[in-house]
C-alpha cells in the first residue's frame, strides 16, 4: 500500500508545476517563443528567400502530383491531383502564418497515401461504408489526439532523445525512397511506352538531374560571370533544369514521340464527379462508425506526430545554425487543426515533409562570421579567413510564397501548365532531390571511409578507433536498408514507428556495444564541412542519457524550441 | 655591281659554318641530342607510362578508323581500315625507336585524307592513271623534300617564331574539329537510323564523355578508395568509359536495337581485292607521271612539315616542363623516310597528330618540387607547400607500346574486337578529347574573363588593361572560327598554311595594335594553373622580334631542340 501510494504520488507529481506532464507547459513556452520571433519573421528578406520559395515550390508540387495519380487509382477517384495540390497549398499557407517553426515544409506524404488507400479498401470492399465521411471522422479524432499530445508535452518525453543516429538514418531513407521512386517512374515508362520514348525518358531524367547538379555548383565558377549571376544559377538550379527539360521534348523529332506527362485536372471541383463542392457531410455517418473511426484516427496521429516532429528536427539540425526558437507542441496542435479541416473539406491532410523540409533550410543557408569572434581591425585578411558559421534566413516569406504559388495551381489554367511536365523530368527531380539530401548526409562521408585504406583516413580523437566507426556506419546502413524493405511491404505506413524504436536502441543497447568516445564522435558528426561538432552539444546529449528527468537541460534538440 | 656581289656574299655566308643555312647544322646537333638521351629514354619507367600508352592507343586507333571509313569511300576502296591501322602502327613503332622527340604521336590525319581523296579523284576521273603508283611517287618526292628541309635547318627559319598566339589557336581549332566530328557522327546516326537508335546513340556518346570526365577527376576524391585506385581510375578514365559503353549496348532491350558500329576488315590483306600484298609496283608508272607527282609531293611536304612541327611544339609547350632536348630537323628527315616507305607499301602515311600528341604529354605529366629550391629541413609543411613544377616522363615506352598495340590490331581477330565499338562511343570519345584539349587551353580562361564583370577579374601586371586582353582574346577566337570555316570547304588541306601566316601577323602587325606589356602577358600565359610565366621566356621571345638573326637565343621554342 505504501509503495502504491508513493507510485500514485510520483505519477501525480508529473502533472504538477514543472512536472513532465504539466498541462500546457510547452504550449505556453511555445506561445512566448512565437511572440518573440513572429514580427522579425516578416522583416527579414533576402533574394535567397525568393530562390528558396521557387525551389521548394517545384520540389513540393511535382512529387505531390505523382502521389496524387496513385491516390486517384487506389481511392476509387475520391482524391486526385486537385485535392493534393489544394491541401498542400492550404496547409502550407496556414503553417507559414501560424506555425512556430516556419522552416518545416508541409505536403501530402507517401506513407499517408498508403494508409488512406488501405482505409479506402476496407470501407469500400469490406464494410460498405462511404470513405470520405469515415476519413473525415478519423481526421477529426486525430485532431483532439494531437491536442492531447501538445497539451501534455509529448515532445519532451519522446523526441528529445532523438540523436543524429536516427536523424541520419531517416534522412538516408528519404534519399533511397526518392532514388527508388525515380527508378520506378522510369520502369513504368519502360513497360508502358515504346523503346524510343523510354530512351528519351532516360535522357530527360538524367539530364534534369545532371544539369541541376552542374548549375548548383555555379557559386564555385569564379571567375566566370558576375557574382549575382553565379548565385542565381546556383539558387535556381533545379527550376532552370526543370523548365529546360519541360521544353526539350517539344523540339524537332522529339515532338512526335510519346511522352508520359503528369495527369492533371482542368476545372476547380473535386475529382470525384459525384461531389460538387469541397465539403464532406460528415454528420451523415452511422454513429457506430463515428466511434470506429477512432482507430484509424489513432494510427494517423502516430504517423503525423512522428513525421512532422522528425521533419522539424532534421530541418533544424546543427549544420543549419538555426537561431530562433521553434515550438514543437504548438505546431502539433496546429497540425491537429489543419488535419481536421482537411477531413471536413474532403481533401488529404498535409504534414511535415521529407526531404523538402531540410532542403528548404539548405536553400536558405548562408555563411556569416561568428558573432563573438574578435576580428583584428588592422588585418583584412584575418577577417576573410575568420571561421564562418552557417545561418539560415529564418522568415515566413519562402514558406508562404511556395504555398501560395501551389494554391494558385489549383486553378484550371495553371493545372494545364503543370500538365506539360513529362514524367521523365519528375524522375530527374527525384534523383536530384535524393542526391541533394544524400550529399549533406554525414553517413555518405563515413561510407566513403569504409572504402578507404586505413593509412589514408583522417586522424581520430583519442579513444576512437576506425573499427568502431566502421561498425557504426555499417549498422546504420543495414538498419536503413531494412526499414526501406519494410516500406515496400504492406507494413509501409508503420515505418515511422521503426525510426522511433531506434531511439531507445541507440540510448540503451548501443551504449553497451560502442565506447562513449566513439558514439560522441560519430553521433555528433552532423556538419557537412567535416569539422566535428564541439563537445557542448554532445555533453548535453549524454546528459539526457544519464539523467533522463532533466527537462530543461535537454541538449541540442531543445535549442530550437 | 658592288651591291650585287655583297648580296651574293651575304647569301653565301648563310651556307657557311654558323650560317642560317649551313647544311646539316641542326641535323648534327639533333644527332648529338639523341645520343645524350636515347639510353635514358629506355631506363625511365612508371605506371603512368602504361596508363598513357592505353589512353593514346584508344585516342589514336578509334578516330583513325573513322577517317578510314571516309577514305574507303572516297579513294575507290584503295585504302580502308587496315591500311590506316597498319600505317599508324608502323610509323609509330619507327618513331618510338628512332625519333628525336618521342612525345610526338603519329597518325593518319584528316587533312591528309582530304588531300588523298582529291588526288584520287584527279587520277581516276580526269587523267585515268592508277592512283596508288602516283601516290607512291608523290610520297617518294616528298621524302627528298623533307630531307632538304632537314639539311638546310628549315626549323630555325620558320618555327622558331611560333608563339603561344598560334599554338593556342591551333589547339582550339583541334578542339572545335573534334566537337564538330562528334556532332557529325551523331547527325549521321540521326539521318540513317531509326529514332530509338539515335536516342541511344546520344546516351552512349554523352555517357562515354561524362563518365570519362568524371573518372578523370578521381585523383581529387580523397578520402575515397586508396591513392592507387584513385590514380588508376583517373589515368584509365577514357579506357574504362569506352569499354563500359562498348558493353552497354549488349544489355537488355538495347541488344535488339540497331547500333552503328565501326566498319572493320577481317583478313590481313589490302582493302582493294585487286591487290594481293602491301607493295606498290611504282616503277610501272609512265615516266611523265613520275615527274608530275612532284606537285602533289610538294603539297604533301608542306602539310606534313608544318603539321608535324606544330604537333611537336604543342606537345612540348612550357606547361609540360619538358627537359630533354628534341630534334626537329632529325624528325623531319625521319618523317620523309616513313612517308616514302608508306608510299611504296601502298598505305597512307602518318605524321604528327593533334590533339593526341599534347594529350600524350598531358597523360605523362606529374609534379615535382622545383630542383633548385632550398627546402627548410626543419619544417615539413614548407616542403609540402613548396612550389611544384610540372614534368613529363620523357621515355619511349608509351609511344612504342601504343604503336605496337595498334599494329597488333591489324590481325583479323583483333579487328573483329574493334568492330564491337559503336560509333556513339566514338562520338563520345571525340567530345572527351575535345574537352580535354580545351580544358588546358589558356584561351578558355580568357574567354571566361570576357563574360566576367571587370570588378571581379584578377589583378593585371602594370601597363596591361583588360580592354587589350579582351580584344586579343576576341581576335584569337575570330581567327580560329575563320580557319575552322576554311576546313569545311575544299580548301581544307591548306589550313596549316593559315596557321603559319599567323606567325608573321603576330610578329609584325599585332605589335602595332597591342602594347608590349599586354602581348607579354597574354602570349606567355601558357600555364593551366593560371600563374603567368616568368619573364625569361618572353624576354627571349621579344628578342626574336627585335633581332631576328639571333639563332642561338631563340627563346622558349629552342629549349626542347
Amino acid at each position: 500500500m505504501a509503495s502504491h501510494s508513493s507510485w500514485s504520488a510520483r505519477t501525480l507529481a508529473h502533472f504538477r508545476r514543472g512536472g513532465k506532464l504539466e498541462p500546457f507547459r510547452l504550449l505556453k513556452q511555445d506561445a512566448r517563443n512565437i511572440r518573440s520571433r513572429w514580427v522579425s519573421d516578416w522583416t527579414i528578406f533576402n533574394q535567397l528567400v525568393v530562390a528558396s520559395a521557387v525551389y521548394v515550390f517545384f520540389t513540393n508540387i511535382l512529387p505531390g502530383i505523382t502521389f496524387a495519380s496513385d491516390l486517384y487509382v487506389l481511392t476509387g477517384r475520391s482524391w486526385g491531383t486537385i485535392e493534393v495540390v489544394f491541401s498542400t497549398g492550404l496547409c502550407g499557407v496556414i503553417f507559414a502564418v501560424f506555425s512556430a517553426q516556419p522552416l518545416t515544409i508541409l505536403g501530402v506524404t507517401g506513407p499517408f497515401s498508403v494508409l488512406a488507400e488501405n482505409l479506402y479498401e476496407l470501407c469500400n470492399d469490406s464494410f460498405k461504408v462511404p470513405f470520405l465521411p469515415v476519413m473525415a471522422w478519423s481526421l477529426i479524432h486525430s485532431a483532439w489526439m494531437h491536442y492531447l499530445l501538445a497539451i501534455f508535452n509529448a515532445h519532451d518525453w519522446t523526441m528529445q532523445y532523438v540523436t543524429d543516429f536516427s536523424a541520419d538514418i531517416f534522412s538516408l531513407l528519404n534519399s533511397i525512397i526518392y532514388f527508388h521512386k525515380a527508378a520506378m517512374e522510369l520502369k513504368r515508362t519502360h513497360e508502358q511506352m515504346p523503346l524510343d520514348s523510354f530512351l528519351y525518358a532516360m535522357i530527360g531524367a538524367i539530364g534534369t538531374c545532371l544539369v541541376g547538379i552542374l548549375l548548383s555548383t555555379a557559386t564555385k565558377w569564379k571567375p566566370l560571370f558576375g557574382r549575382l549571376i553565379r548565385m542565381g544559377l546556383s539558387e535556381y538550379a533545379a527550376a532552370i533544369s526543370i523548365i529546360l527539360f519541360i521544353g526539350i521534348p517539344y523540339i524537332g523529332d522529339l515532338a512526335d514521340l510519346d511522352h508520359g506527362r503528369l495527369a492533371v485536372q482542368t476545372s476547380f471541383r473535386p475529382t470525384n464527379p459525384d461531389r460538387g463542392v469541397f465539403f464532406v457531410r460528415f454528420w451523415e455517418l452511422p454513429v457506430e462508425w463515428v466511434f470506429i473511426s477512432i482507430i484509424p484516427g489513432a494510427i494517423i496521429t502516430i504517423l503525423f506526430y512522428f513525421d512532422h516532429e522528425i521533419s522539424s528536427i532534421i530541418c533544424t539540425v546543427d549544420r543549419y545554425g538555426v537561431k530562433k526558437p521553434g515550438g514543437y507542441a504548438w505546431d502539433v496542435a496546429l497540425l491537429g487543426t489543419t488535419t481536421a479541416l482537411c477531413g471536413i473539406l474532403g481533401i488529404p491532410p498535409a504534414n511535415g515533409l521529407l526531404p523538402q523540409a531540410p532542403l528548404h533550410s539548405e536553400s536558405l543557408r548562408h555563411w556569416v562570421v561568428e558573432e563573438d569572434q574578435v576580428v583584428d581591425p588592422d588585418s583584412e585578411e584575418s577577417d576573410a579567413r575568420a571561421n564562418l558559421v552557417p545561418r539560415v534566413y529564418e522568415q515566413r516569406y519562402s514558406h508562404f510564397a511556395q504555398a501560395a504559388m501551389i494554391l494558385v495551381f489549383v486553378s484550371p489554367p495553371f493545372q494545364r501548365v503543370l500538365g506539360f511536365t513529362p514524367t521523365s523530368v519528375l524522375a530527374g527531380l527525384f534523383m536530384f532531390m535524393g542526391y541533394q539530401s544524400l550529399s549533406v548526409n554525414p553517413m555518405l562521408a563515413r561510407f566513403f571511409h569504409l572504402l578507404t585504406p586505413p593509412s589514408e583516413l583522417p586522424a581520430l580523437p583519442a579513444g576512437v578507433g576506425w573499427g568502431g566507426v566502421h561498425a557504426y556506419t555499417v549498422t546504420q546502413i543495414a538498419v536503413t536498408v531494412g526499414i526501406f524493405a519494410v516500406t515496400l511491404t504492406v507494413a509501409a505506413p508503420g515505418f515511422p514507428l521503426l525510426i522511433i524504436i531506434l531511439v531507445p536502441v541507440r540510448l540503451c543497447v548501443m551504449n553497451r556495444v560502442w565506447g562513449k568516445e566513439t558514439l560522441r564522435f560519430v553521433d555528433g558528426w552532423a556538419c557537412r564541412e567535416g569539422k566535428p561538432e564541439d563537445d557542448g552539444m554532445l555533453g548535453g546529449d549524454e546528459g539526457v542519457v544519464g539523467g533522463g528527468g532533466d527537462l530543461e537541460g535537454g541538449g541540442e534538440r531543445s535549442k530550437s524550441q
